[in-house]
């Protein structure tokens, strides 16, 4: 590995958030996840929920340009098993989700530990994901179309939380646990 | 038509932004033009140009969830011919490209008459259409992987214009010239 490379492993690593995930909903066309992953590398998440049983590993990896090759990508049967896991490890859930009690994205605090949920292509979060989550969050719509592509929706609130990050100054030290370190460089490094 | 449809029409024509558009060079999987004119929809965007040889309107229709009813897209065989044209019409032309020259994408003016040009999946934004560019935008990443998904650019800039626009007011009364009106009002009311 050349210095420059291994330099930028480094940093890379340097700005992950540990206390910052998605959670898909049984979101399942391979290119919506595929460009999921892509912008969850992008914003510093190391772990990202995939909610669905049938998510077909080979066609994520074609299309991601190899971004799952950086982030850990854990797979779930059940999404309500999968969000409840993580509210007990102290993550606020964030449900994607049209609702009444839904509020402006902008108006949430992305600095604690929480987990973005979004839901699948057809059917938007399940009525017991939604139920589970500690609040609902929208982007507004100026058109006459309901919904924005999944992984639009999703990176358009991942960048108002790496916004809020930046501003906290989460990325300016890193925040992944000392003894964790070695085993992702590794991974990255020679896979 | 219902009242609250015939209401709802009336509300998105006057959010409808004439100086904002977005231009496609060599952009070309239906699923990406599809996420990109949904996204024209929501922030205000009327006439998107998309700038491919090859497009298939058929397959566009279908992924779009239908907003290409409710946005006029304009197929153009040049990326370069089309961008002098909107130059001619006071446009400024903001390239998302990665270049020294590149600008965060906060510090545009977007309340100002322009085209946010994206590239291409693989190849990006043309040299030709980068030189005639008046600017270039790019959003900075904390990962690993170099781009976002095209369609995810382009709707974290749009949102950011959008955002500027609604500080300055731009939503706010009808800014499509009275004479087009009826005319997109009958095209969106009798398909
Ligand atoms: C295509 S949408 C699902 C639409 C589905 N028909 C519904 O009504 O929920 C897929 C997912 O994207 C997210 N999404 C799309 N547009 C959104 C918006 N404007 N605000 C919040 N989330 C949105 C939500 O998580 C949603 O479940
Ligand atoms: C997948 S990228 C193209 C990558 C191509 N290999 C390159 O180097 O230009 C497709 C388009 O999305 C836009 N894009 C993606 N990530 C961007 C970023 N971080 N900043 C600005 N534009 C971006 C650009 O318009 C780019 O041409």
């Amino acid at each position: 590995m050349t210095p420059d490379r291994y330099q930028k492993l480094c940093t890379t690593l340097n700005r992950r958030q540990p206390d910052l995930t998605l959670l898909a909903d049984e979101v399942h066309k391979p290119h919506n996840l595929a460009a999921i992953v892509r912008t969850c590398d992008a914003v510093g998440i190391q772990t990202v929920h995939l909610c669905n049983p049938n998510i077909r590993e080979r066609s994520l990896r074609g299309r991601s340009m190899g971004s799952s090759r950086w982030v850990d990508v854990e797979k779930h049967a059940n999404t309500v098993e999968a969000a409840k896991t993580l509210k007990a490890k102290g993550f606020k859930i964030y449900a994607a989700h049209f609702t009444d009690q839904a509020k402006h994205y902008h108006e949430l605090d992305y600095t604690i530990p929480c987990a973005l949920l979004v839901g699948s292509e057809k059917r938007g979060v399940s009525p017991e994901a939604a139920e589970i989550a500690d609040e609902h969050v929208i982007i507004p719509m100026q058109g006459m179309v309901q919904s924005f592509n999944v992984s639009v929706a999703a990176a358009i609130i991942l960048m108002e939380a790496q916004r809020q990050r930046q501003a906290a100054g989460l990325y300016d030290q890193c925040r992944i646990p000392e003894e964790l370190r070695p085993d992702i460089m590794f991974r990255w490094g020679y896979p």
